[in-house]
């Protein structure tokens, strides 16, 4: 009964998709084994006819399930007698808060810093295609949206503070309390890819994220060593 | 059985204080009567012999209790038959990280701009204190931090996003889903504080989270319109 997480992976197996990410979180969260299958860019349309532009999918067993979201749910849904991803509706709703927050105030940052890291390390026959994907996305070349980038670090270590006063006034181990929940695992995939590509110190090495990403690092057996990664620390 | 919620109050009996109005939330979530009683801030020196230094203080016959997350933890203790504020650990911590949001990336652009209506609105023998404390923390004086604050509200619009995304990409009423909870409250509170005291258009009158902000005030009879406000958006 072969579990499969098709996974997006670049040079040196490097993994990464902050969606995948989340995803193999889940499926580790819930006890479930899996091997991470590694594509390109442009593998993925060779998967179950094209019929999915983006990773993750996951194949159960031959239940197909497209989106991370649906595939949380479909875990919740399908192993109802393994801990839960989401303890009710609220702890959902409030994880997508979470992912609003990192998608409305750090990616925003994140991109345009590492787009070029991304495309140098894509398999060179990803590379055109992702050049012109997010060229289109960001406006102006890769070379153009990294340029300076090391005099945004102090905007982007600014704009985690939520994150780090989450562990420092809150007094908090996780975003979702003493135990790592999907919200830590939707914040972690963030840095997961961020780290996967960029030697760029994106925190200071004092910094309280900086240790919630190493226990992120560690759960579930380590599954957040389990890729190359750059240090995220200067 | 008197139920009284220590509450801040200035001019007009405007209440301006976002941790008591969680707290009002709170306990009208709960369905639990209860008097708001207003107070000035050299007032509160004045209850249950200075044992506190800030609001909100719950009197629930008898029983005192002080700081708005112990109230919320009182309550749901305490009445456990009643409608729960967390469904679990994971929620609770959720909304300290909502907290976090709030405080760390919101209030730092919005108390410099308030700071001076805050003043302006407070009872007269308020003003010399709230002068005092508050120029202390701005490090500036109020006038000096109100000055070209409309020059920032792009900014304090954009920093928004996060709650923005929730109700359009994300297509949930709620922070909390579909019905509104603890998350909503404390960011909620943010907004009815500043309504309170500001005739500054804080948003726009299209966004989204204009319609969330005038939900809220509808929920549990209209607590939110119980108190005079100006308009939150231009």
């Amino acid at each position: 009964m072969p579990r499969i997480l098709h996974d997006l992976a670049c040079l040196d197996d490097r993994r990464l998709s902050p969606y995948c990410w989340r995803s193999k979180y889940a499926l580790a969260h819930k006890g479930l084994e899996f091997e991470a299958r590694p594509h390109g860019f442009l593998d993925i349309q060779q998967l179950y006819g094209g019929a999915h532009r983006t990773l993750p999918i996951l194949d159960d067993d031959g239940r197909v399930v497209h989106d991370s979201w649906a595939i949380a749910d479909f875990l919740d849904t399908h192993y109802p007698d393994r801990p839960p991803l989401f303890s009710g509706p609220a702890e959902r709703a409030l994880c997508r808060f979470t992912e609003a927050w990192l998608f409305g105030a750090l990616a925003p940052l994140l991109l345009p810093m590492l787009a070029l890291d991304i495309h140098d390390h894509a398999h060179p026959s990803d590379r055109a295609y992702f050049r012109e994907s997010r060229e289109k996305r960001l406006g102006r070349s890769l070379e153009a949206a990294a340029a300076g980038r090391e005099e945004q670090l102090s905007e982007l270590r600014a704009a985690l503070s939520p994150l780090r006063l989450t562990f420092t006034a809150q007094g908090q181990q996780f975003l979702s309390g003493d135990r790592a929940g999907y919200a830590d695992y939707i914040a972690a995939g963030i840095f997961l890819w961020a780290a996967s590509v960029t030697t760029l110190p994106l925190l200071e090495r004092d910094d309280p994220v900086v240790a919630w990403f190493e226990r992120m690092r560690d759960l579930h057996d380590g599954l957040g060593r389990t890729a190359p990664m750059y240090a995220i620390a200067a």
